[in-house]
């Protein structure tokens, strides 16, 4: 007999194709304090003093991930410490329950008061802690089952975990299939000793282009408590910074490529991940070794004297995106038929899919119709120019609108030529737009940002 | 001095027109235990035994609602009385706080055993209710600047609570701005005097059309705890369902037009909202009624009989899209400024619109060059024939991609007329499709479910 899990698997992976992973997410509060009762899941009965023992045993998931605030630890004497001590004293937790799966902790910076020490610091640094570690967790290729678990969890911990994980499956959801389950316990109350675990969500989730740019102030770490000079050297020091700060028009034009449906720019502007992923362990580093133990009368303090910025939670967007895009074709020239695959594959579920799709018949009717009076081959031309010889009156200026209009397939940026098969790519020399010439790369970016400021201005 | 929030909704309503206002939703616990501390927030500090000093004072909201789970009741002698006693003994706690604004309470199903007796259905009714409740609270037709609260709720009612709230806030930036700014303050420890109230979530909400159809299956409610008889008199006697059913295909095709960008599809199928209304209303009474108090082994138990299925979330959620695009033109015959105007207010933010636009161009240009030819004016004529005057040659067969290529414009279904002014609606006259003469109503509401079927077949 199947449960109802293995059925929604079964049901998960169904029509899609690919394998299918079982992922657990759980967010905890101070475990030490918890007792023994009988968690009922599933017409099922586990004695434990975690809804772990019940889920573990039940979902037998592949990956298992608990995340936990600094703000548990006692031992204050360093950073290594708190999180050392911390680790082990919730792996012996762990190693006391019946668990059959392995599990990884990850520890992200929480806040408050409390008798042992004091925790200071901006409280969404979680949330974009969270991101960078399931960033590194998650499959990126592969249908996603995915269990959340918020009973244990501390409320702001809680919501922030959530918050990095629904982010990132609404990426990973643009090619797989996911699956999203949550789960609480009846409250714990003292003196109860059955609580029945209870599904509190239980979607599909729904593929979500990101709609943030990279902004033009570069807010990936923000100052919080240090002294102005020396946060300007530390940022002059982490060639991160000047790294991102020159690819980030390329970056949100890629990124516009995938909300504004352009297949072509997709494929030229791919990002180059190995440096962004190293600009992102930079990044985490300088805000890990910024932070301080200080003493405040007699009692220890954690201060986190840097914090991060949005710009931060949009770049790991941003490479998470590309990581699960990786298979599809990239590159400067793309035959018709990695344009279609790649329409395929990125813009499903609207009706972007049959604009996109018409456009690139159009223009391969064009090619075939041309093709057959030079021999069947030709060599690059621009659009434009076929277009023109078909008796079609075009404007040499690049317009805004067109370009978004054929899906960035505007006629005097883009190239095309045949062996038999048709190629298209973007020109390298200079267009006219707004009146001038230009670098053809650079109109592309200048167009997609603006698109984005519209988009995002609308937003706000 | 301007402080953040402020400046928030200053910059909140720049560039958007129309009004803003200010909701602030709170989920709470238990607040019977509550002791008083100070809490700091933006600089300034509140004794209170409760965040909502602070937030009332300082946010100044118009709208203030805080959810409570109906298992903080004591009196279960019945359920009028223990809703009643609850919200008497809230309105006195929050009498006893310095509060000055006027506040909604809204109580939710819990679940749980407790001391004082125990609460058995299922917990995602909490989520749904909520949506009810703020679907009937939240203003329509508003840039909203919406604050919510985290710190005194349990884990799962503010979970639901939660994402009931941003399902709906992200309909409502279908049309307005919506800011969502979310609080949590440090973790309360006995002993600690002082909690700062930290800002854990502040985001631009992104517009995200609804994208699940009503079911073949009528899952409004559910059988949770009734003999099975009963509970198929019950859903013969709900005149809504009846009505649900008959209507349930045109409701999934004027969705589907939103997610597609179907500008004609949109007004042609614009709903009833009044009979909607009074349809979701009935199943919340269906619902209420069948909660019941048992004794079981002498302590109180409520159990609720019935519980709410995921079309009754969708249903709402339609209601709401509809409400919010009320003053959208809509009917059988649309001129094209009412196509434009429907075109730009609704389908902001990717290239749709842009593809739409040129869709409309076309067919305008078209219809202003036969103009002239006829003294200015004709009586309503296909569209396929005007093209067909061009010497274009066109299928009689209306065919599903073309029709999501031309923004549901296809050439058979559509018919335009002018006086000067151009106007189109679909045709009335049976149409081919798949072979067959049928009611071209019937067909759009199947090319559509053909999309949303292909797009959820995804999306699973």
């Amino acid at each position: 007999m199947l449960n109802e899990l293995d059925r929604g698997s079964i049901k998960g992976i169904h029509g899609m194709g690919g394998a299918s992973m079982k992922v657990l997410v759980a967010s905890w509060g101070d475990f030490s304090r918890w007792e023994e009762v009988v968690y009922k899941f599933e017409d099922k009965e586990f004695t434990s003093k975690s809804t772990l023992s019940a889920l573990c045993n039940t979902i037998k998931p592949n990956i298992t991930v608990i995340f936990i605030p600094d703000t548990l630890g006692r031992d204050l004497s360093s950073i290594e410490n708190l999180y050392k001590k911390l680790k082990e004293s919730i792996k012996d937790f762990i190693s006391s329950l019946d668990v059959s799966c392995d599990v990884t902790v990850e520890i992200v910076p929480g806040i408050g008061a409390f008798k042992h020490g004091s925790f200071i610091g901006n409280a969404m640094d979680a949330y974009y802690l969270a991101l960078y570690k399931l960033y590194k967790i998650l499959p990126k290729d592969k249908n996603l089952e995915v269990h959340f678990d918020v009973t244990h969890g501390l409320n702001y911990v809680t919501f922030l975990v959530y918050r990095a994980l629904r982010d990132l499956l609404e990426i990973l959801a643009l090619r797989r299939k996911i699956h999203l389950k949550a789960y609480s316990s009846d409250p714990f109350v003292r003196g109860v000793k059955e609580l029945t675990m209870h599904v509190i969500e239980d979607v599909d989730v729904r593929p979500q282009p990101l709609f943030r740019s990279l902004s033009s102030d570069n807010k990936y770490l923000k100052n919080r408590d240090m002294p102005k000079e020396e946060f300007g050297n530390l940022c002059r020091r982490l060639d991160c910074l000047r790294y991102l700060r020159m690819i980030k028009r390329d970056l949100n034009a890629w990124m516009g490529s995938i909300i504004f449906g352009l297949p072509l720019a997709f494929a030229s502007f791919y990002p180059d991940t190995i440096y962004i992923e190293k600009a992102i362990d930079e990044l985490v580093n300088a805000y890990m070794k910024n932070i301080e133990i200080v003493s405040d009368d007699g009692k220890r303090c954690i201060v986190r004297r840097l914090s991060f910025g949005e710009d931060f939670g949009t770049l790991i967007k941003i490479l998470f995106i590309a990581k699960v895009t990786e298979d599809l074709p990239h590159g400067d020239e793309l035959s018709e038929d990695d344009l279609l695959k790649i329409t395929d594959e990125l813009f499903k579920g609207g009706s972007v899919k049959y604009f996109i799709k018409n456009e690139i018949g159009m223009i391969s009717r064009l090619i075939r119709s041309y093709t057959v009076t030079v021999n069947n081959r030709f060599q690059w031309i621009k659009l434009r120019d076929l277009l023109r010889s078909q008796g079609r009156h075009l404007s040499e200026q690049v317009d805004v609108r067109n370009f978004f209009a054929h899906a960035g397939l505007e006629a005097n940026l883009t190239e095309i030529k045949s062996d038999g098969k048709s190629y298209l790519r973007y020109t390298t020399d200079k267009v006219l737009y707004g009146g001038l010439k230009n670098d053809p790369r650079e109109v592309i970016k200048d167009i997609i940002e603006k698109g984005l400021f519209q988009g995002q201005n609308f937003f706000k």
